[in-house]
């Protein structure tokens, strides 16, 4: 595993968020499709295997040191007070997550969205948070899991049809 | 009304799907927000505001038109069965909402995620529809309702806050 | 190969596209970097790669068609005007490309737009060439051409630097 | 003007970037079209407009916060010598600019592209200045001086063909 990876692995420990977590998010949305036979081991080493790509660890990396930033008061702007109210016209924290879906095809958009509305598991978690600034993170894992989400998918319909189409 | 603004309504209408059955995604979806005052008439004006708006008329022209030549077999490649089976990879047709939903800014993505999955009202009827290729239209809808909520909440918020932030 | 790639590949060459073609543009533009140590054949086998996405496939296929369906006038619609006009505000076309170099990170975005307003190689050929629509086309090449650009930088870049970060 | 916009405008001068400086990038490149009857002020008018949005404010703003942050060295993650070394990988620079573009169609995408990679007037001042992280300033400008080129091409287009189509 690269230093970037491991690194950026554990800056989601430090704030709460274990590659289970996100895992996990992907495959409760992926199972309640009964046709998908897929586990969380899967989910798990995709996500793994997400992680490769520096342009999503780079994302990672600096949305949590924003939210973190903004934790400790160093924005002088008014930035500061739109990050951490997490106002729903700020917009470049649904940006990040989304762009990381968003490399895995379109199929991502949506399962993005759905995550970001409903919230599931570590999500709401992080979303609720009252002692911690987590406007950048809860879109980062909404991303990633829609990312976990969609390359499974894709592997999955890519082999089950290689033939008819 | 241009001319091609009242062409593309009608060709919605011709699909069954008119300016009210839209409207009413996004109101429905607006309404369970209660500190927001907002009403179906200025629901159905923001949309036929959108419509002014010749980039998305074309999107809206063209996937209709895609429809209409699978539903008349017309392809000649296997594009065909992709669209007809509304499959999953396909990407293009989300693609067509996403970027009508987008040009409202980044709290479109998710609401047009939402809708995709959650399929309220005419969304649902148009993807249950048997006897029609609908695999754009969908897509089409989501993203025009996407766009009314978008637009509806930047001008509440903007007003709202205009010295605040 | 699959059947849906050969197809693909056999598809652009009845419009007048090779491998090699599409290849040549990322090869030229990349060599213009000195310190890039890159030969055609990584070009061409990193374009074969990409046309493993059927994502990708599906977007060629289907340009493809509406390109062809323009220019047997099987459109009823005004969209037929827009698109033999190539309206620089149609719109759909650019999104198409976009939407193939965006799969390889946010480096495609300025390939893909470089490539469409400089022409370079077969894009220019495509853009003047009076008896055929390949209005959709031009925009698939921009697109595959910066996709090659992108995934080769992306590994050069992740290689060279991977313990320094 | 309200407050945040009149802050944003002052953070641009500080750092360098007059209005003028921007709208003269669209200017330049729009009149290199014989057929466009487009004067300075009126790019200096439609970028006054622009900035009435506060998505596009609030990424003006977080973007210039963020080179400042590291200028001041106040990162602690490796994402500072990607984000100082303005590596072709990181890609976040980028996508503020895309999508400030954006909001204003298709067309953004490859002047955005084209502005990026050709660096005009105030862009490569910005881009060569050696005491000053510019970072994402430079992106933000690209995808600026775009959005004044898209939103006065799609003016134009529309009231010359309003009847046609």
């Amino acid at each position: 595993m690269s230093v970037i990876k491991k690194y950026t692995i554990d800056r989601l420990l430090q704030r709460g968020v274990s590659i289970e977590d996100i895992a996990e998010v992907a495959f409760n949305y992926l199972t309640t499709n009964k046709n998908l036979n897929i586990n969380l081991d899967e989910c798990i080493n995709t996500l793994l295997d997400i992680l490769n790509k520096r342009e999503i660890l780079h994302k990672i990396i600096l949305g949590i040191d924003i939210d973190e930033i903004v934790e400790r008061n160093l924005f002088e702007s008014p930035i500061m007070d739109v990050i951490k109210g997490d106002d729903g016209l700020f917009g470049v924290d649904e940006l990040f997550g989304i762009n990381i879906a968003d490399l895995y095809g379109a199929i991502g958009y949506n399962t993005f969205g759905y995550f970001d509305k409903t919230k599931p598991g570590i999500i709401d978690r992080l979303d609720t948070s009252k002692d911690t600034v987590n406007t950048f993170l809860d879109d980062l894992v909404c991303g990633l899991a829609a990312a976990i989400s969609s390359k499974l998918l894709h592997n999955y319909m890519e082999t089950s049809n290689l033939n008819t189409l």
